[in-house]
């Protein structure tokens, strides 16, 4: 059975010695030094790997079961569920007022991390309950807060997002779903909704459901829809559970992976339902939740690659198979372990090269959302926007990527779903496609954020790589093996953003067709720019005679690594972009 | 569910107009006019289409069950097996004195393909026994072929390859499975084999178990092991079954996918076995199979990205979301099908490009093996030994990576295990692991083959592309589609094989630690080179006016596609390559 155990120094290097969180200014940022963050993912890691890891194989093997309306989860759910409401998680980062913490964004996702890592379909439940109280935070009326708020910041409530329809997933405009006014001044939902994920389960005493649906009167396409909350049962004034919804779940879907999370069909017969923020803007609502959603998943992406490598590496130091080709090292033994073998090596310096950059670049995103946030700051918001389909698409792509070449170390045993690599794989792979394919992230980065403000927050990216290989550029240590390839890469972005920009004005489909490389162009500047900034530090810390010498000398050689083996990627990245929509569009569709 | 059609023309295509079959002088292709693989193709891709690929998802979701140790398979598989048998398809290319038809291996390849795509797990009983059919008529005495070859062409009896045991996998030096020399000749066989496919099952009269084990005498690793023919029922001198032989199926493994067949550990308790080929020879008698089992697993990986496709582009017709942003194309309907979109036609493009270069390559693999075998032809040997780990491991990586992305194009559909969309990946998945893990092929390539005859064949392979380039520069159709970029590609292989020569001398480490790359490297200029074929013979054909014209363009454009947007990818191979194996080998195995 897989093992976890969480990456809480990697994760401190990241917050204290390239973010800095605790000298960057940003309100409640101060809370967080060293000792304290340090305490919190211990604390929150030791839950993962006890609790949370061990039943991450029990709930793919059992999965959901729906029997008369009622959906049973996989054993010991419930009592894990029971320790992470104890343990207060789910309000880390949620107001005071209803029951949190309010400690930043940024820690939150670190303890995210450590139990998407340990078992990503049972997170789920509490990740959309979070994502359901981040709507009502910002869109819900007073009253509304008061309600539903502090019952699910506790978790004695989960939440639900109630989008997808069964011909409408990425085009909500065509939604059928309706909401018809009461005289009461609810609203009757009638409808189907799919793909809901933890849309029915018995681990809560109500279910907060956020439904998107037309209202009388709104006009066609997306302009016509509305926010909508729909409790299972209805809450009385006093607080308590009152009659029975008209929602109902009609089915579980049999899925390629996250088994122990319950994707429902929703049904909703008149169900009484309650406007939240303004009428027919409830796509407005839904985008202001977005940037975290979408980090969210990104961070899924490569908290699977995570878990994956680590036991992808405790197999590659156990399997004895062949020698090493300069020597034996385990001459004693039947064969040396697989780990001495280059190829070995090479995949799993690809899986470690990457899960690093990306923590780096993910919980960069989560201090930007602080930023924007807590400092109101419109650039940060700006530039987090900009990255967030990158981190969304990149990282879910290449963190299956990673899932898989885990996989791939385990030989014929990474086959068989007894030794738990498999899980990884098939889990991962829902990440690439929610919350926006990530075909639909690449179409958002290239279709709507690279000329954002005018082209404001890209600009202002290309900025702050220039000007950290400026500032550093005196650096020898750094200069051959960080900066000259950081550059490199940059230059291919701007490549490939200049030619979107004269191509994509007379042909749209020249910039369309490159949408996807350019995500990945992207985001392997993104992971560059990390490395680079990871290198410098460690170098600095290791010319100063500071901390763990071993640990710094490890990420200088960790992120050289990336920097000469993925990066070059970006030059065809831009060759594809560069040839354009012609080769891309050529057929007839009669004709694929 | 998904559908499947066999892709008759695109074969047709291949075989008579790029290879020339008929043309080509390999003894028995004479036989191989238009009309009669036509006639084959059609007849097989039938059976393929309407019996076979139904049970798919039926083998999918049932699995084997192994009850008082017998395995039943999924429901419907024996009828099917059955219409298998009928057809004479297994003996297709086997000898006529075993019931056989003498056909080209070429051709079986073509008609294993449409099983493959249709259902990957049930052909795998009939492609075991194929390669231990092999295994006898190159290895077997005399007395041997004629016990147990009837029976296995005609597909009453099957057979299986025993060599992973639960220790050892890729090192089979370490293998443990005894055989205690009897005084009748025969041996007593007792140890445990795994992962063997199709190890029992409930299909065939008996079962016909090659296995390798260590006779006594042979000396440490992999020259002690002979190889053993052990039936599962032993066979009386008029041919009738005798006792149950002493191998059982111990369990069968729950796997990520292809659960239709039955993965099986094996228990040999002193089972009777006979020794086949010369004692102390397994090893050698293993590798003569070799080109062969590894070109049908590199089958695999592109027959299931075909099978993938073909899905995808019927969901890309079907779906309606969003509209064309060069306007609308279904302006009476509530949304255009997604293949109007740039990102959609950039996924089914890499997915066409690939399957029909792949296509290509492997057909010209399966016709180097009958020159090979017909012809006596050394060179042909040299050439497809050569390209045999790319064929494998290129097509499987790459047929997965397109599954993958023909997934993708369902959205959240293509997670739901109805769908099917599922299963293609996950049944993708396991041939880039077996009959040699990818990264072991990878290791076959650069360490072996290269340099095989004094790197006699990577010469012959690299003139090949030279001097088909040189033939057709003056084409100005072809030049800066097709020539050019083959050219470049060829170039960036040519400098990465002058890396490991001057590197690997001194440190093998620098080579081996590109291997992987080196591969994908190998395997883009070989689809390139498939793909200037086949643009140059529809050019050929445009301009003589002959043949469908509109099929011919497409084959054009999905080649330019292929050399613009897939052949670029050398340049990042290389540059990996070039990178050596400091960085890859840089930490200590403590540090991952």
């Amino acid at each position: 059975m897989p093992t976890y155990t969480a990456p809480v120094k990697d994760m401190q290097f990241v917050l204290h010695d390239v973010l800095k969180v605790s000298e960057s200014g940003i309100p409640g940022y101060e809370e967080l030094d060293r000792d304290f963050t340090n305490a919190v993912i211990e604390e929150a890691g030791k839950l993962s790997a006890e609790v949370l890891a061990p039943l991450n194989p029990v709930g793919d093997a059992q999965g959901c079961v729906l029997e008369n309306g009622v959906v049973r989860t996989p054993q010991g759910f419930g009592d894990a569920f029971e320790k992470v409401k104890e343990g207060g998680w789910n309000g880390l980062d949620l107001p005071e007022e209803y029951g949190g913490q309010n400690m930043p964004y940024v820690l939150a996702t670190a303890v995210g991390e450590t139990m998407v890592s340990a078992n990503m379909a049972f997170n789920m439940y509490q990740g959309l309950t979070h994502g359901a109280i981040s709507a009502i935070l910002a869109h819900g009326s007073d009253e509304q807060k008061q309600t539903y708020l502090p019952k699910m910041v506790s978790l004695d409530w989960t939440g639900t997002m109630n989008l997808t329809e069964p011909h409408c997933g990425t085009d909500l405009g065509i939604m059928r779903t309706k909401a018809e006014p009461q005289d009461d001044g609810s609203y009757a939902i009638t409808g189907q909704k799919i793909f809901i994920s933890a849309g029915e389960h018995d681990m809560a005493e109500n279910i907060v459901h956020l439904v998107l649906a037309k209202a009388p009167g709104g006009g066609a396409g997306t302009k016509g829809i509305s926010l909508f909350i729909v409790p299972k049962f209805l809450v009385n004034e006093d607080g308590s559970l009152g009659a029975r919804n008209g929602v109902s779940c009609g089915k579980i879907e049999e899925k390629m992976g996250i088994h122990g999370n319950a994707t429902c069909v929703m049904n909703y017969d008149g169900a009484t339902g309650y406007l939240i923020g303004e009428l027919h803007k409830g796509m407005r609502a839904m985008f202001t939740m977005m940037n975290e959603a979408r980090i969210g998943v990104g961070l899924q992406g490569y908290a699977q690659a995570e878990a994956a490598y680590q036991n992808a590496v405790a197999y590659a130091n156990d399997r004895l198979q062949g020698r090493d080709v300069t020597g034996a090292k385990n001459p004693e033994g039947a064969a040396d372990p697989i780990i001495v073998h280059p190829d070995v090596r090479r995949n799993l310096m690809d899986q470690k090269s990457f899960v690093e950059g990306a923590r780096a670049f993910t919980f960069w995103g989560a201090q930007l959302i602080d930023q924007a946030h807590r400092s109101e700051d419109k650039d940060a918001e700006g530039l987090v926007s900009l990255m967030t389909p990158v981190i969304k698409g990149f990282l879910t792509d290449k963190g299956f990527d990673m899932a898989v070449q885990a996989q791939q170390v385990y030989g014929g045993h990474g086959y068989i779903e007894e030794w738990g690599m498999s899980q990884f794989a098939r889990d991962a792979r829902i990440a690439m496609i929610y919350e926006g394919a990530n075909g639909i992230q690449a179409l958002d980065l290239v279709g709507r954020k690279l000329a954002a403000d005018g082209g404001k927050h890209v600009m202002a990216f290309f900025d702050l790589v220039k000007s950290f290989i400026k500032e550093n550029e005196g650096e020898e240590a750094l200069k051959a093996d960080f900066l000259d390839p950081l550059k490199a890469a940059s230059k291919d972005l701007q490549a490939a953003g200049m030619y979107f920009m004269e191509k994509g004005m007379r042909n749209p489909n020249d910039a369309l067709s490159g949408s996807y490389d350019f995500m990945h162009l992207f985001g392997h500047v993104c992971l560059g720019l990390m490395w680079a900034r990871m290198g410098k530090v460690a170098q600095a810390k290791l010319d100063a005679g500071e901390g763990d010498a071993e640990f710094h000398r490890t990420k200088i050689a960790t992120g050289r690594y990336y920097m000469k083996r993925q990066l070059p990627a970006t030059a065809t990245h831009l060759a594809r972009i560069q040839s354009g929509g012609d080769t891309v569009m050529a057929l007839e569709a009669a004709n694929f």
